[in-house]
């Protein structure tokens, strides 16, 4: 009795606590999970099982993203469930491809847990993840899975691209017009939301706002019908906040943007919970990062394309400002006043000191 | 003056402590790396810097592998030099590519790193893999930057593999012969040599059980070869010794194995190092794992097509027993005796628990 409420302090004793790592071994959760998640290969491919899997790649030109995710820098098991770990990480990969206008082929998974983890947490990352990729098609494919004292993920996803067809950061030009998915800053308005505890049966905003955060969709069909609209000249998604990675888009050709307060998409229910939350709508929506939307910059001529490719898209779009030829990032506020510079929230960097870290 | 010892009882002052992370934060080390490292794209390719790489990959068959590695599980910077630690995990990725034949195309890195390590040690690493990746031309593509508080590496390879020429795990037949490039076991007496402490300038066979540990060569020619040979029916790379690897190569085809301790390309020196070191040769030979070399499986009927090829093996390839109808593996020694079964070296498991892990 004495030990095993010492064994289990939190009330989970041996009888719930499950099966562990140690108890099935590398090779029997690789076995899992090729038998439970493992893609199912086409003619000439090799699926998890050899030293290296085998994948087609139509246009003979790969797509590829690798993503790094560390318990305690990245998500927390304290607020994620890990459904929610694998899903979000599947999702910020799917990403990556739809912001160059790739087609979704597989993902690889490395994973380092200890011994001591519980296979039903392992179970949910990859069935996370598995539920992320399923709209897409893209399959697991490999991975490698290893002991190490924190749960560590490494994604890394290969998309396929046809002839012309890439859509980069780079080749927007002065007077092209930026567009953006869905509605950015509510991923931002999430995390800030579960930082006071997460609600137990969510409602309204709290519901729109926890999903943003810890269930984002990566806009892959939107990706795609972008790049094939040939309207589209430059594309990149939306993981460090409107802000940060517009610089990213424009920083490569020297330009700048100039972005309208009232065409942002940001909605009364958004307004109300920002204030609920006592977080600037503006900020979370130029400075929230992790919503995974795309912000494309649309050839003025080539706009009617565009729009028709857009109706099409499931989060919609919305034209939020325009390249300029001078440089910098100036927001025009619906009081008529100007954001610029250091005024405007910036995004975040790892290793950053403290006091360069902005959230 | 005081507080300067206190901050570095090692006697690193702040003078020599060197640039670390936090100093030049996420947006300079990728610079750095994509500078010194970066490789260079080809037409329609697309290098560090997006939200994805793009490459090109002849055959539009893509090759896949991903390893995770993480401080104090697979590598301490204790007695690994930052370079080792490089070189290593790329050759052992460049290894899975070698191993089906695949003709190397590009590595991804993904790193989480602690602020406080110094840019000189995460440079050293990828200079160690830029060193070990020149002879084969594979290129750095793209990858991921972190924060963690454990070093932690996830490498991921691409190779590409023309029709018909990829050979896997599976195929092997009865009769085939069984061959193993270069002198597998060195790596294993590497290790049992570093464990009593690393030597300041080794010589004999010292060095050469030292360079097999700390900086051993993928195989990519010889498996580029044996798959072009035609006569390569099934190939493996021993990274988990020769015993648990050839027993993965044979397990999808209910095969067994017969080979023959004389016919070992076990050396004199070898033999010295294993005494030396207190270790069986025969265990290091069979059970020791990270040598990267090739077991290959060739139709008894392409043989001399294999040697054809073979003569191009920098390694060369020796021939060690051929496959059996019988399942299992039956090792006939020296004396005539066999070992087989439990007597014969086991390889190594990730979360096994201590009692059931053998290294």
């Amino acid at each position: 009795m004495k030990r095993a409420s010492r064994d289990a302090p939190d009330g989970t004793g041996p009888a719930r606590r499950g099966v562990l790592l140690r108890d099935v071994g590398e090779s029997g959760l690789i076995a899992l999970f090729r038998k439970k998640y493992g893609g199912v290969p086409r003619p000439g491919e090799l699926p998890i099982g050899d030293d290296a899997a085998v994948v087609r790649v139509p246009g003979a030109r790969a797509v590829l993203s690798t993503d790094l995710l560390v318990e305690g820098t990245h998500f927390s098991l304290a607020y994620f469930r890990p459904e929610e770990v694998g899903g979000r990480a599947l999702s910020a990969n799917l990403s990556d491809l739809a912001a160059m206008g790739a087609d979704p082929v597989c993902y690889l998974v490395a994973l380092a847990a200890h011994p001591s983890t519980s296979v039903a947490t392992v179970d949910a990352i990859y069935r996370g993840m598995a539920a992320s990729a399923k709209p897409s098609g893209i399959r697991l494919m490999g991975g490698d899975t290893c002991r190490g004292e924190r749960l560590t993920l490494c994604l890394t996803v290969v998309g396929a691209v046809g002839r012309g067809k890439l859509v980069s950061r780079a080749g927007a030009r002065p007077g092209d017009l930026l567009y953006v998915t869905g509605a950015p800053g509510w991923s931002r308005l999430g995390l800030a939301l579960l930082r006071g505890g997460r609600p137990s049966r969510p409602s309204g905003w709290r519901r729109e706002a926890m999903r943003a955060h810890l269930s984002p969709e990566a806009r892959w069909r939107e990706g795609q019908a972008a790049a094939r609209s040939g309207a589209v000249a430059a594309m990149i998604d939306v993981s460090d906040g409107i802000h940060t990675d517009l610089s990213h888009l424009l920083e490569g050709d020297g330009l700048g943007a100039v972005l309208a307060e009232e065409s942002f998409p940001v909605s009364r229910s958004f307004q109300a919970a920002s204030a609920a939350l006592g977080i600037d709508p503006l900020d979370a929506f130029l400075g929230g990062g992790e919503d995974y939307e795309l912000l494309m910059a649309v050839r003025p001529g080539r706009r009617a394309d565009f729009l028709r490719a857009a109706r099409s898209f499931p989060s919609g779009a919305t034209l939020v400002g325009a390249v300029t030829k001078a440089a910098g990032i100036r927001v025009r506020r619906a009081d008529g006043s100007w954001l610029e510079g250091a005024a405007l929230p910036s995004g975040f960097g790892h290793f950053d000191s403290p006091n360069r870290r902005t959230r």
